[in-house]
């Protein structure tokens, strides 16, 4: 279970519990500037139950070009709505989902797992090649292709992205069913000291917008009333 | 191009080289027992010219379970004979070449680069999935998939494995060709602190019935005469 502590990977850890899996968590210091998703992401594994919980360094810096690890101002507000077509977003993190689930597939390896779980929605803020079905189905071929549980016979590994085809919507309302405490989550690129979501970048707004149209509010914190 | 300082990933980079290709190199702190390869691959780099040399540094012990990173024996000798059909060397790194691979991605990305090269030899030593060349063909297919190179037109990821269907002898020879000076290489899963080769693991056998194979001496430093 790729665990970053936003919505969309505790919604689908959640799931991932329902279907009656045992979750082993895994989730990434890479240098991003949001380092309080890494204290989310303990909360929600403690508060789930998950068998066991990595957090693995790495340092994605070197290879720089995105605003989630660099010191360029992430985009908020009325700057987002612009862009389409081949444009992808500055939060983009260059192979970042390849790079994270390759650990992940490691630790399948060892841990004996077969089925890796990310909350990887296709329609999400990114707008990143990478969280394409076409590109998760070839990921698993690839992964079944390199690993010894892929070629040993009779097993075979299993990404899931449950989450893949789901609106922000579906996913709080499905989150509300299995009754999640999205106040454990942190979605922001750019929250406060103490952990509060600014509330009106890539990651704010579309969560914002989700909790509007399901009706609640956000229980997480935010640094100032959202409108 | 992932540069190990070994025997395979030089005489790759020496082919990029030949064919035109600026080289960028990229090697890997992963907690490795024989650290020394490190030593070598700048020696390699600087010799041969690289653009650009980047040393990630990521902790792949977490994930346990091979030779290379824990404190169990390194194989050697008469042991190495055993074993066969769907049985992987305990050399083998969970998903390594699939966590090399996703770096040197996003090492791409960010340079523009559209060529990977890498040293994989399907007959290799290593016994590993990951040095099929199906799986290679998969992880260029995935990273089209995924990143902005592969799907903003016009361009395409291209992995590079030149070394995939030769020998050992066939390498060496390929080397010899271009002049490389193998003694800069280090290709030892357990070498002493000087640096020295032990002449009996898995990565030393192979090297040097190569370089008999041959009919030349390694010029690599070796622990003591072998026979």
């Amino acid at each position: 279970m790729l665990l970053s502590g936003g919505l969309d990977s505790t919604t689908a850890l959640a799931l991932a519990k329902e279907q009656g899996f045992t979750p082993y968590a895994l989730s990434f210091d890479y240098g991003q500037r949001n380092a309080v998703e890494l204290t989310a992401a303990r909360r929600v594994a403690r508060e789930l139950a998950v068998e066991n919980h990595i957090t693995s360094t790495i340092d994605l810096r070197v290879f720089g070009g995105s605003a989630l690890t660099d010191d360029i101002e992430v985009p908020k507000g009325a700057s987002l709505d612009e862009g389409g077509g081949n444009e992808f977003s500055v939060d983009y993190v260059p192979a970042r989902n390849t790079i994270f689930l390759s650990f992940a597939l490691a630790y399948a390896e060892v841990t004996g797992a077969t089925d890796i779980f990310t909350g990887v929605n296709a329609g999400d803020y990114s707008g990143s090649p990478d969280h394409r079905p076409e590109y998760l189905d070839a990921y698993e071929a690839m992964a079944n292709l390199g690993t010894k549980t892929g070629v040993s016979g009779g097993r075979r590994i299993r990404l899931h992205s449950p989450l893949i085809h789901m609106s922000d919507a579906d996913i709080i309302r499905t989150g509300m069913r299995l009754d999640i405490d999205y106040a454990l989550t942190i979605s922001c690129y750019d929250p406060d000291p103490e952990g509060r979501a600014c509330g009106a970048c890539g990651a704010c707004r579309p969560r914002l917008k989700g909790f509007a149209d399901v009706g609640v509010a956000d229980p997480a914190p935010y640094v100032a009333e959202t409108p």
